[in-house]
């Protein structure tokens, strides 16, 4: 099901800035049992995502109305909210004073193995590198050529994910994943000031750490890190937390930090 | 008027790839007297720009024949022609075998003064860095949020067009302009194998001058470059070739190159 400023549709204006520029921003997220996991979060970055772009975010109430609505016709589902810029006519220019399109839709969930969870994933070394735009950096926006690209480097399906580094060959994430790593004990996760989209997943691990007093760094890592690494972990707000089982050669067993943090995020 | 994958309606899919990754490419080009200006030049690179994102190009026949049908409702117009990877269901991997969509729609002409080809334009400088991507440096795709952030940095309606950097500090061209300057009698464009988008015009110019014996550079240019110029000018498919009159608190008179390219090039 699909509502579209409210009203339940297949279609968009094709004049949209959303289709023409990938003027907007999105979430994605997980209904479990009939209600939508870490709203108060997600609505929390959407909106940070659109005040990035100078996008006004729609009220809170008519999101959560909506996202109810298409999230209720499937318990468990994934819900994605769109939020673009509005429809205007050719050209970069915007006006002031456009109202932003809403679009948010209900699919099935992935339908992950449980061994993602379980024993870990196989991950491998994107070729395509992550270019630097502070401007745009950590915001989920609608432009995501990079990340299909990346994607499109293997159909391998035994691969769960893929790393993505900068052009100075810092590791920056998954094509749909945050990444985190343990090293001599302490948690690193890297920097997305940048590059990068810093998901809502990454800040409840980034908090579960403090509330467990386990030391996290937010900081470069190299690729000599992440192989080096004790552990490794990808989180989004679809998958939760799943282990690194191998990467390229490197093979490791999903250890206690890991462990801890898929209980205290996927609960 | 619009048409989608060859049937007249304003809308879209939702679940267009175009829409949720800007997944897709672009022309704009000029129609005249009922007519698509340099058609053959925009279909090579349409199908150019296709193959940089590994999207199937539709047969030149069929766009040309929807070109038309949009275009001959407006003699003189812009037409705008989408294609995108097509309609998937969520998440960055695309299955093979995929139908692009194509979308074409008309517009007015933008309503540019006489003056901006006559007497030139007033340039100003963005303070938004264009970044680099090698995989997707001169491709006209869908992911056009830094013009769009660049294009919102002013409102004043006297000046036409605003010139961007990369981060390094060399000048690209304008947010939807190519640049090109005279210095010495030698005219120099920027390389566009980092960022920026090589548009069509920028060829027919590159050509003309090789017809003049004019010598043409394709080099990196600084922006002491672009202020020390004999000559500057600003050409796209719509406005033609634009001589540059003003760039922050440097004027310039419109040169005998840019006149006699406004020549080769307006026609």
């Amino acid at each position: 099901m699909t509502l579209v400023d409210g009203v339940e549709t297949e279609t968009v204006n094709a004049a949209d800035r959303g289709l023409n520029y990938g003027d907007g921003v999105y979430r994605t997220l997980r209904f479990r049992s009939g209600a939508p996991v870490e709203w108060p979060r997600h609505f929390a970055k959407l909106a940070s995502d659109c005040a990035a772009l100078s996008i006004p975010v729609p009220a809170e109430p008519l999101l959560k109305d909506e996202l109810l609505r298409v999230g209720n016709t499937r318990r468990d589902c994934v819900v994605k909210v769109i939020v673009t810029r509005g429809i205007s006519g050719r050209g970069y220019r915007y006006e002031t004073g456009l109202a932003p399109t809403r679009i948010v839709t209900s699919a099935p969930l992935p339908d992950y193995p449980a061994a993602h969870c379980d024993s870990g994933v196989h991950v491998r070394r994107c070729a395509l590198r992550l270019s630097d735009q502070p401007a745009l950096a950590g915001v989920k926006h609608l432009n995501r050529l990079e990340n299909v690209i990346a994607r499109a480097e293997w159909t391998d399906p035994a691969v769960a994910e893929g790393l993505l580094r900068d052009a100075a060959g810092n590791v920056i994430g998954g094509t749909m994943t945050n990444l985190f790593i343990v090293r001599d004990g302490v948690l690193a996760t890297p920097r997305l000031d940048r590059c990068g989209v810093a998901g809502v997943t990454r800040d409840r691990v980034v908090e579960a750490a403090a509330r467990h007093d386990i030391l996290c760094d937010v900081t470069d890592l190299s690729w000599d890190d992440v192989l080096g690494a004790e552990e490794l972990f990808l989180v989004n707000s679809l998958a939760g937390v799943w282990p690194v089982c191998s990467i390229e050669e490197c093979v490791r067993t999903p250890g206690p930090v890991t462990r801890a943090m898929q209980k205290w995020i996927d609960g």
